[in-house]
């Protein structure tokens, strides 16, 4: 078993960037279809046919095929003009490559049924196998699939809402239960800072009690659920600085409002600086604040900065053991989640740290000069166990296609806070809810109908790639060596010269994952403005802004790293790359290249080599097509001419 | 054109339940993935192919696409297995029937290029799909599409959440303006209870305004969104009483709280009952209270019930002139919005009612002694211009398969309320947001990541089915013909004998849509409990629950009336059964089989007297099916026997 998986091949598992494997693609859609086709068929077998030949010969018959045929031409006519070719190693952007065929094909094979996970009712099949790839996650992450639990989310977006919903209601509970008569000497022996912050597998515990006791519902009623946001109570989402929007969106619709974010700032490596958010809160926790949840961030989604895992576990033990009091913490894993599983063996155990570098060679996934994850990385993943839920995307680094994220919790009875039913899906004959494991699904999330499809597709992943160093490390390991060796490149690139002028290349050093940010900047320039218009339209020159997407030789995505987000932190690079201190103060952001690099078509070194060839080229190319742009701005109107590259 | 519309063959829109459409649908697919191949091979020709023949000979090349095979053979096999037959008139259950074609086919063409709707950027084919769906949709329901927006939801759950998150906001915004100095002005002539429930038109045009003077974000930040849910400005959200649970879970996430729910109890057919609303809505106006927002539903998932928005929208009027007040008004049309399709002509304008059925007759699409809708639901439709919001599933009754939910708004500029923005998705190079219309989704909607995918489908339904008589119309008629005609049989049906027992249909009268819920009494019980059991034992002979779906031979839905949700509605029907006030009384909830007729395969009446002999036969095997069972049951434990149904 272990031994077919070591030899997976990677090549195998996509269409690839010519439809190289489009024979094996084209035979296993067929199957899809036929199986069920013959499915229909096969249906009460004796029923007679609705649609007959003679139906079939009706003049508006054919029109209708025709028309449906013709709709379909003008689709693809569409998505061929202005799709993006995310399948190609040409596309460096965002965090988008091939996907698998497994999950392409087993999409479409469920979604003939058309299952809805809502309810195990109308999808018997696919709700269990998305309830298996939940724990699937759970089990990779190191939680104990006993009392764990995971599903999928239309995106990581709505996978933090949740995390943030469950611990909102949370925090609330302590609360409810000292105002109920019945129950309060549950918590009275807690001061009340004690019981503003208290230990989530302490009021888990709680809520076991309370069904003990049947007053769960009376007193879930009188937690937020019921009365609505008391800000008294809710305390102040800790949230890094970095912040995806996501955060923001979520502040905003649980009623927390955004004001009471208090953001963490970031260090040198955009990580959520340790000393800071120590700070932050013991402060919080001596003024008696409540602290809604601390988020950390497994990957931010502009520069892969991985947050230190370990010492925001560590920081809620201190705050236990200091002051009898502690925070919910959701990890926000939805961009490098995934890449738990390079450093887990077959069995699903962490390799240690000091053999994993020799246990990649070994197992063929990184080239001896290559070496991932940083020891501090490594010690973030496996401390992600002890952490309270975690979001994932699988239609990131999964490569599943859109829309597939998740989110794990690492105790199930957490659901009980949020859960609630509809007569029709749910409930049972004598009105009470199903006690069936199986029927819960749309009683305990946030959405409601959801495609069983994307089940299917996940789970048919996970089968193909198991979570470990064989399976799903191996693909992501591609991406992070091919990023590797492209920093390698672009750090060593001499200057690039276009008639007077000559752009160097300033890569951000040693990002956690395989996102990098660069930036070309014109030797002599001194303006960070004119550095930001330069890499700006350097961008529109690789991206569909300025044409079809398709006849571009290379694409990319951009992003703005500012004060407002990140403080001074940005300032370092843009001094790296030769600015005052000056002119950050005075423009307070950098415009960068943004390259996520996920391709599996490059882990060949000989491959490598001729792609880097060729983006070198391009790159020239770009360059010497925005001088001859500004040349001939200059020219044209010579009098208004804002200088934007010197063109001395 | 118009002509062509007229001509669509409802036959040849689906694969139809003995895959009769196999030939067209292969073809098809075949095209949609040939297409996408054609795409990457063609995608910069002169680059070679990554995975060359001699890669794919490697040893564990075979064996990669082996495993691949045997993952999706299993697959296959689960799915077949346990799935449900939705495709068949023999599903007559929840709101689920076969798929379209041409949706199912443009998902495949999209999903292969795997576009993300959350920024233009990596979907600029399907982004512009989608816009092009949600005003499809704002246009059937009369909205000015210059004005109006819509967008894709996972579901009409998270429809309805962007309801209540824009609602919600939109009622802090005039107390955010009276506290700054600035433009204060701008609502002092506001008496404090009328700045409670300002008129939402009103309040955006002072959106406008503040854009004007330039503080509009400033005011933002001190409406909820920035400082959190106050429940003294809130208020109350008013929901009929049959609320869908999606509001429930809608008032606990956005902070509201529970008990801010005010239930409006229903009339005699489960329509909010005007009069009550009318009266709660007065009484909280001179309390001085804030309402939140008044929820109204078109089709609810339990009977189909379609409420009165002509009377809410006057009810709004009314209250504009006497108070000065006013609410913001969302309707729920997650079941029934699609049907607004068929008061339409092919011109998009509502056919008068008193020309309605001679219309529809000419059309083809309803037969003379079939009419529909009743006038008030035709009313209520055409009053749906008015309200704020509107919630429809494209995967209910516009036969997309899942997951499609979709939300209408009136006036695009209420998103300024709710929308945010990530550097990397959506930022020009000075950090301002862009201006570009076609970058706004991720940024205005609750979610984040969205599969293109689901747009593509959307979109070709649309176009290949006109919202209006001659396209959804007709197919949508498809299934009211046949709810029609299966209630008249219902209703006439003569009690069935097995054995001792006689059994007799019950028939919810009147359903405003094709939802129709009945049960099945034993003559001679009077026990409501015995009732209820014999009925929920049906439901499991007619499900998935007695062994596999696919070799039954009928399967529908059920649900529970009780009176915590519908009051003493219910007992209507009880009673019509023959069961007494104090049996109701002492249970307070009936057990009822549901079935939403949405198959098209029976629209023609040959077809459908066939169908209902067939059905009639299945009845009657399934009764005898229990009282064996019963009888089985009594014999074996007839000490401890309870009895179910009386064996007389």
């Amino acid at each position: 078993m272990s031994r077919s998986f070591q030899n997976l091949n990677i090549d195998a598992l996509f269409l690839g960037p010519k439809s190289e494997n489009a024979v094996f693609f084209r035979e296993m859609m067929d199957y899809a279809v036929s199986e069920h086709m013959h499915w229909r068929s096969g249906f009460h077998p004796g029923d007679s046919a609705f649609i007959t030949s003679v139906d079939r010969h009706e003049h508006n018959y054919r029109e209708t095929l025709y028309r449906t045929e013709g709709i379909l031409n003008q689709l693809s006519a569409k998505l061929k003009n202005t799709s993006i070719p995310f399948f190609s190693p040409r596309y460096l952007g965002h965090i988008n490559s091939d996907t698998l065929m497994v999950s392409n094909l087993a999409y479409v094979m469920a979604m003939m049924y058309n299952p809805n996970n809502c309810s195990y009712e109308v999808s018997p099949t696919t709700t269990e196998l998305e309830l298996e790839c939940g724990l699937d996650l759970c089990r990779m992450f190191g939680y104990d699939t006993k009392k764990a639990w995971g599903h999928i989310t239309s995106g990581g977006t709505v996978a933090n809402y949740e995390g943030v919903w469950v611990a909102r209601n949370l925090k609330t509970l302590p609360f409810a239960i000292s105002q109920h008569p019945q129950v309060k000497h549950l918590v009275s022996h807690k001061l009340p800072e004690q019981l503003r912050n208290m230990p989530t597998a302490e009021i888990l515990d709680l809520i076991s009690e309370l069904h003990g006791y049947g007053v769960f519902e009376e007193i879930r009623d009188m937690t937020c659920r019921g009365t609505g946001v008391r800000h008294e109570i809710l305390g102040k989402l800790l949230v890094p600085q970095s912040k995806h929007y996501s955060w923001m969106k979520a502040a905003d619709i649980f009623g927390i409002g955004q004001d009471n974010i208090i953001s963490l700032p970031v260090n040198d490596n955009y990580q959520t600086d340790v000393e800071h958010m120590r700070r932050i809160t013991f402060d919080l926790i001596e003024k008696g604040e409540s602290i809604l949840a601390m988020i950390a961030v497994v990957g931010t989604t502009e520069v892969g900065a991985i947050d230190q895992i370990d010492e925001v576990v560590a920081l809620r033990k201190e705050c236990e053991e200091r002051y009898g009091q502690s925070f919910y913490i959701h990890v926000d894993a939805a961009y490098a989640g995934y890449a738990c599983s390079m450093l887990l063996n077959e069995q699903g155990e962490f390799v240690e740290y000091h053999d994993l570098a020799k246990y990649h060679q070994t197992a063929g996934i990184m080239p001896e000069d290559i070496s991932w994850p940083k020891p501090e990385t490594y010690n973030s993943f496996k401390a992600m166990k002890e952490v309270d839920s975690i979001t994932i995307d699988p239609h990131k680094v999964g490569f599943i296609q859109y829309t597939a994220g998740a989110i794990c919790m690492k105790d199930k009875r957490i659901l009980d806070l949020i859960s609630s039913k509809a007569a029709y899906v749910f409930q049972d004959a004598d009105g009470s809810a199903s006690t069936s494991n199986k029927a819960i699904l749309g009683s305990s999330i946030m959405e409601g109908s959801k495609a069983g499809a994307t089940a299917a597709a996940l789970w048919a992943a996970h089968r193909l790639l198991p979570l470990n160093v064989s399976g799903y490390g191996k693909v992501i390991a591609a991406g992070i060596v091919t990023a590797h060796r492209l920093l390698e490149k672009l750090g060593k690139l001499p200057p690039i010269e276009v008639g007077k002028h000559r752009f160097e290349v300033h890569i951000m050093p040693s990002p956690d994952f395989h996102m990098i940010n660069f930036t070309f900047k014109e030797a002599g320039n001194n303006s960070l403005s004119n550095h930001n218009e330069l890499n700006k339209r350097l961008y529109e020159l690789c991206s569909y802004s300025t044409g079809r997407a398709y006849t571009n030789d290379f694409i990319t995505s951009s992003t703005i790293l500012d004060y407002k987000e990140y403080g001074d932190t940005p300032w370092r690079y843009a001094e790296k790359c030769g600015f005052s201190r000056s002119e950050w103060e005075k423009v307070h952001r950098i415009y960068v290249l943004r390259a996520a690099v996920m391709t599996y078509s490059l882990r060949n070194e000989e491959y490598f080599e001729e792609f880097w060839q060729q983006l070198h080229t391009i790159f020239v190319k770009k360059l010497n097509q925005l001088v001859d742009e500004e040349e001939k701005k200059a020219r044209l109107i010579s009098n208004l001419y804002v200088p934007f590259i010197e063109l001395a």
